[in-house]
């Protein structure tokens, strides 16, 4: 089994078409990504604050893994196996930079005011994580950013921060460890990317952070002779569809978008015409918002196995 | 134990102040709730059309209900205790009415289109929803309208199909048998209206109409005497706040407003400082969005028994 | 000419067909209106703070005003004629109510923090309004509200506050002196009402309260032929239409909406066809926010002059 | 003067750090720029389309410019001095690729439906844009895309679609000759880019493209010794700030953000405190929508001007 690590690769802050392949996998192929976490590793105690100067960018990746016989216009599979942390524990905190984030404008610059700086260095043990000493979480680890070097138009390069029809930043607790991942390929080979751990992360991940972990990730690659327009995802009892707020596409749009690609899938293969699925969705169709420029239409399988 | 039937108190459109109570209860006391579905009762079979002309308005609602001893400035509770449909079925359709709901904009009309007109009639039976032949459901009955006589500012009158912080059609399938709400008091005796009942309804209610039904709602009312700003539901294993889009919030506004309630109640409750609980939500937080201007911020109970 | 005014008809909340019309008017005539401000008169010197005990609701208007032969389908106009100061000044604030309108989330009270609460009296004179010594701006009256009783369906009842498809809350600056306003009429005689009359209002309303001064504004109502979805205004060089934000209409699709109108309704009435009428658009149209809710999308009367 | 031109540099499609400089320029030197259309030249006539394959790119620019001197956290100026088309015609079409601009949603797609895909060819000649026949629209030309190398967090790396804090594609109107935009300098030496210009533009950009021409451009870069969080644009009577929405951010929350930075920035110059400044601009201020995803909040300098 291959194994690559950020300590061999580097950081990357970008996924890109132009960046030479790290790797280079067969469809089928079981691969290990080491991978660090969003702050780059800068916070390990509670004293540790991000440091911007030293390194400026932040959500590293790993990657491009070249997918041999991924070919554009065609998708590719990602399963997720296996996320295991590399140092026994997480970081969140009130990031300075997500604060508008959190906030919504730059109020807290208009009063004065900061949120506390202070990050929560949080233990994972046991298939549990520590937020503090009476607040014991489940380990629901996920990949918070994967996608692959972006669609050529609109998203010619695309920071590790943004998200879109290449998958990218989307923070959706659903990719995680049984689940497989469907992206549309842009560029032969496809140019995965993987980083952006979390230990766990609610919806919304409405405080800016997760508890942001380094890890392995142990992945499946495959090809798919299918063409998507947004990511995919499937998992043991659910379908879902992603989409993302972007230029002029507001978060209700980005719902809007996710059902009406699934609803056209749900036709494509179960011959239920779209607008009985797109009805069907309107009675059982479940939303996750992932972070909030990040939506997923779903769908639980049994309906549809209902329909073969 | 009372009861009260939209075939006495006539249909309502509007959650209203002025409108004169119908029935007087005491806190504590049980109810049953007679009411017609979403479309007044106008669409029955196959062949059935709403019609404008003959019932003008959509959502009929029954109220106001008089809670004794609910004072403004303190709050009621609500509790779901069964839905029972009455005619055996529900009805599921593209609204002309609803279209600019699916679609975000007139582009329909724009393209000289429209979405098909036939409406599903969905037998409910055995706990199952039949929306067609092949697609058997589970039946997931809630209660998407339930308010009280709004806030004096901003919603002095508000129509049954519009929700705000004293809660009204908010669609969201957490209003179910097993949850209590807790709503706002604007109005001496709280003035509640029920309405708009659902055999099951999926997030987003994205084809405009979840499987609208009669039926008859079995509630428990009290008064809680505690101050909300948003509706606030508490299940076996959940409490969320509720808070919806409106003049200048945004969707994901209305999200940020409800995990904020949600992180100021868990601080005034459990003494977890405000920005530890909104980092707490950063990590375990779920989303639920009931139409799509509704959101419903939510935690696991579990959560806050640690913190006792 | 007619003459009313709040002082006899009492200070109204709602735009409701259910109120009795206070006025009869024959298309054509010509109509004084005394209204107060949208703080209700409360705020007449730098230490007056509004108090929602005495007063609850905001944004008074005056109505209904039925307009004799104003049917259902179609419409009406109301030509701006003049807008009179009547105390000689207007007053803009914080008000608390609108906090989160300034914020879009109750971050303040997250924070514990207020903004200042000492409203700023402004007098109005020679065509001047004096926000401080120093700050002179042009006198720039409009009407922030202006409605007929609303659409029996999603508003059958609106509180001042809201706008939609029947007008109502737009606090759009083109409301002015020499602009005509065009409404769809939902109640026989259309039953307008009218208020929250601004001496000057910049776009977005972005501090929550424009110079709100008591006034009388002269109008002439009339009949239109047409009928409109959303309203229409027309000023000596401009023809727009207005579209508001609601149940799952974000901005951006309220911005669409409008345009979509605009071209529709240029195609209905000079020929140039719809696509390359929202081409046309895409090169010379005009956006005004009016206050977050609601904007409106222009074009110049030139263009349409051309087409003749 | 220096002079540069696509036809040397060729046609790039990302604002990147990464990129080697194509010319270096003194602070306070004039530079003329030739740049290719948004469509990258490939719609010269009638039955031109675009075609992916041959160019998958869109919105090429013409950088990075290195401006000597330019120091990150400081801020450079480029004064907009003139316009000129290169072949006397420009092309307006509904773009496949910006159908979901235009629509919101999928829509089309779902219903089985498209836009024309004929181009608008536009001669311009004599200050004038000839969209049909009849249709003669004043030239009116600006710069859809005038940005540096982003910010390192959250842009790291922006393809020539996306706007943000380095400026971008913003689509703004009021990049227009006599304007000078001041950009924050995340890099040393700025790293300028400029592109997609306008012979002229409606608000919004409704229709997705707006008459795209080829042109030279003549500007004036110089620095400031300023921080600037987001773009600013003077002309000879307006200050605006600029915004645009990005994850999470709606078009509210950036009309906020747009008007909150201004704010602050009138009380650094001109002593008005922020709370009055915001104020201020409640009833002066005035908003541009530049595409769906870029704001600007502008005020008068008059207004300023008496602050003196």
């Amino acid at each position: 089994m291959k194994k690559i690590s950020f300590r061999d690769t580097g950081l990357k802050y970008a996924l890109s078409p132009y960046d030479p392949p790290v790797i280079h996998v067969d469809p089928g192929e079981t691969l290990v990504i080491e991978v660090e976490d969003a702050p780059s590793g800068q916070i390990r105690k509670k004293t540790d604050r991000r440091d911007r100067r030293s390194i400026p960018f932040g959500n590293p990746v790993v990657g491009p893994i070249y997918i041999r016989g991924a070919e554009k216009g065609k998708s590719i599979s990602v399963s997720i196996i296996e996320i295991t942390p590399t140092i026994g524990q997480g970081v969140t905190y009130f990031s300075e930079f997500n604060e508008e984030y959190v906030t919504g404008t730059p109020m807290l610059k208009f009063l004065g005011e900061k949120f506390p700086r202070e990050p929560k260095i949080c233990k994972i043990r046991n298939e549990q994580v520590y937020f503090s000493n009476e607040l014991i979480i489940p380990y629901r680890p996920m990949v918070g950013t994967l996608g692959v070097a972006p669609h050529p138009e609109g998203e010619a390069l695309s920071s590790s921060m943004l998200p879109g029809r290449h998958g990218g930043n989307m923070d959706l607790p659903d990719i995680c460890p049984a689940s497989t991942i469907f992206l549309p390929v842009f560029h032969e080979g496809a140019l995965l990317y993987i980083g952006d751990v979390h230990a766990v992360q609610g919806d919304g991940e409405i405080s800016g952070t997760a508890v942001e972990m380094p890890a392995e990730v142990k992945i499946k690659v495959d090809l798919k002779d299918e063409a998507f327009t947004w990511p995919m995802i499937e998992n043991r009892d659910e379908i879902m569809f992603v989409a993302t707020t972007s230029g002029g596409i507001s978060l209700e749009d980005a719902i809007r978008t996710a059902f009406l690609e699934l609803a056209l899938w749900i036709e494509k293969k179960f011959g239920l015409n779209r607008f009985d699925a797109l009805m069907l969705c309107g009675q059982v169709g479940k939303i996750r918002i992932g972070n909030l420029w990040t939506a997923a239409a779903k769908i639980e399988k049994k309906y549809l196995d209902a329909l073969k």
